[in-house]
């Protein structure tokens, strides 16, 4: 058993709370240091959380706590890229104590220049828990397959969009009615912006991408698109037509570049990705000549992601700090490329509601010709009692950009009654 | 960069191949310290493997390699768990060097020698390549879920085994056939016994028990039960009944005590082992607060398996020693449960052969009644012209001695005409 660490937990919401019950009945893990909580911050000091912090120094000032000389370790679970977090960090880091946290938009807005303060003073920067919750990725890819060349990183990295997709089509509900739905589970936060917009992914892609690439994370390229606009009716037709849609978070090396970005997709329903299903994470990582590994679990909540810290933490006494991206901030390559989404060849998925009259499918198919777009598959609905029908479109491989001129002319389509649906196609 | 480490491999079958191609083209992975090989050793030094080894040193002898005063870290790659490999690895911890190895039958068997050697000299004994090839659980199980309890670790660790399950199935050939053609397509050895036995997955599984529960590993102690006989028969009918038979390898803890096994098992056609498919391995971790994690990838392989080599060579300059199997030897736990299989409860797959005369089917209820085991569902197939009725049951939970009463039952009934089978139901 080597010295003990002296932890200062900053935020006690889920994970904190979660990360303090692991520290408390530490004696039935297999750790190697003894791990001592000295101080604790957090917004309200006597909200009832389930958990006795009575033995805890309180600090109502995060800033006291990061700085305190008695603590080894500061634990930054506030979140947020700026503000408290980001100055609490910094200034732990530059007063020379280890930093763990849990913060994804943090550690992908400002994780080079805060690896830079980490590898100046000789202290760890780590953050498994910023993604993929109890999903140890971050570990894997940086430390254990640094032996290999990634080339494609991808996965579904929120929970909250992924039980979304999954329950509108086991219910057949819309989207809004969804969204409260996973509100009242707790799925969901009581603004989801942050995660349907596809903003937490984002973060979390940009995190594995530089880990995975050696790569400057950029979060300002990373192509941010999230599942808002899916409707029930793109739910149900891709369905019909042999996919399931989930929002993957992606980053793809190809000629010295790495392209990352969120956007919802098309999986043929045996697809691996397909099969994952409600508020749970996979990561799909691609190299040579290790192949295809796929990480499965939780994505969220008080214990995964508190088993993600304590992990972390456990790791503070295995030695000195190693880069927190992997590789020196020197060697971090500035290879995000621009998010343009240019010269992304593609099967597509195409959804429109034409109004069903005669002359409708014909105006389709001739923009589609008109643009050589060829169709692999196409189904249209019953317009019913609405006189709108729900057309599904699958189309052979063509670039991004054309796909989208052929979007732009269904919409001018005088039958065109609403923005039609885009989505690529994965597999 | 760090100083440069110096290895010397002894054993160049596929995984020291795959590793010299990896250290061949190390500048484009992400590795913080240059690799230099000084040394290898193999049988044939003239077969030609398809890489350069000329700038080698070529030690017919590994000792010699494995005591070399340029080598800091013997790579030992023979196999085995007697013999040479543990020799030389005794050796080269006992001269103070690091020691990487893909040896699971060394470890699993003198895991624990190995790991007080290592540990009275300070060095690396890292074992990542022993288990599910490319697939890092190893670090994963050790140090990223080091803070979280966990109850039960299962998985496929046999790629060869799930390759002939997998088409048995699909091809509707009996096992013999099948296990010549794995032969063929380089899936399973000439003599394939340490895979179809049971004993490849069962060296693994006691490793991963090792590290997950903080226990000594004891290999006498693992129930080592294989797939050589599981007929056609079992595969179709099992397949009937809305399962897949899957070589599991599994350790639980309860009550203080580690139950360690391999045995075929069924499971439903949607659990994520049933999915599992072809050559490929998958780990489900099963613990408290991280819920359940399942890592999938390719389990053998040259590339894979080196990859996994790599990622431990990379540790080796990440710090200090830690102990191989997470806590100190002297804090292993000698807790692996006997072998009994005794008093395990689940449901059970029974399937017999009985010549078709009238009567038969009471018989077999008799036995069945007479042990208190209900069905839960059974089917009988056709005898057709051979007047031998195959005939499977899915019984309700009961436990595994009354299971095997009823089978010695089935077995002496007049109209059985060969050893019926009994397959656990896990889900």
């Amino acid at each position: 058993m080597s010295k003990t660490l002296r932890l200062g937990v900053a935020g006690l919401g889920n994970v904190g709370v979660g990360l303090v019950k692991l520290v408390q009945g530490q004696e039935t893990l297999r750790l190697t240091s003894k791990l001592e909580i000295v101080g604790v911050s957090a917004r309200s000091r006597t909200r009832d959380r389930g958990i006795d912090i009575s033995g805890y120094r309180w600090c109502d000032d995060a800033m006291s706590l990061a700085l305190a000389d008695d603590v080894d370790v500061y634990v930054e679970l506030i979140g947020g890229s700026e503000g408290l977090a980001k100055q609490t960090v910094e200034a732990a880091l530059e007063a020379g104590k280890h930093v763990v946290t849990a913060n994804k938009a943090l550690i992908a807005e400002h994780g080079c220049e805060l690896a830079k303060i980490a590898e100046k003073k000789g202290v760890h920067l780590l953050f498994e828990a910023a993604v993929a919750g109890g999903v140890p990725v971050v570990r894997a890819v940086r430390d254990s397959l640094s032996g290999v060349r990634i080339d494609r990183i991808s996965g579904i990295l929120n929970g909250t969009c992924n039980y979304i997709l999954t329950e509108m089509l086991d219910s057949g509900s819309p989207y809004e009615q969804v969204v409260k739905q996973a509100q009242r589970l707790g799925y969901a936060e009581a603004d989801p912006w942050l995660d349907v917009s596809g903003m937490d992914a984002a973060h979390k892609i940009a995190i594995l991408a530089a880990i995975a690439f050696g790569a400057a994370p950029d979060f300002s390229k990373v192509r941010v698109k999230g599942i808002n606009d899916i409707t029930d009716q793109d739910i149900l037709l891709s369905s019909k037509l042999g996919y399931r849609i989930r929002l993957v978070a992606e980053a793809v090396q190809s000629g010295g570049k790495v392209r990352c970005f969120t956007a919802p997709t098309l999986f043929a329903t045996d697809h691996p990705l397909a099969l994952v299903t409600g508020p749970t994470n996979a990561v799909l990582i691609e190299g040579d000549p290790v192949g295809r590994l796929t990480l499965t679990g939780p994505g969220a909540g008080e214990g995964p992601t508190a088993s993600a810290v304590m992990g972390d933490i456990a790791r503070l006494n295995q030695g000195p700090a190693t880069p927190p991206f992997g590789v020196n901030t020197s060697g971090l390559d500035d290879i995000f490329a621009e998010p343009t989404g240019e010269g992304m060849v593609s099967r597509w998925f195409i959804r429109a509601n034409l109004a069903d009259r005669s002359g409708t499918l014909a105006q389709l198919s001739d923009a589609l010709a008109g643009a050589r777009v060829s169709v692999d598959k196409l189904i249209q609905d019953s317009a019913g009692e609405t006189g709108v029908a729900p057309i599904a479109i699958v189309t052979h491989a063509c670039s991004r950009n054309t796909a989208e001129s052929v979007i732009e002319k269904i919409a001018t389509l005088p039958a065109s009654v609403d923005a039609p649906q885009l989505i690529r196609i994965e597999a």
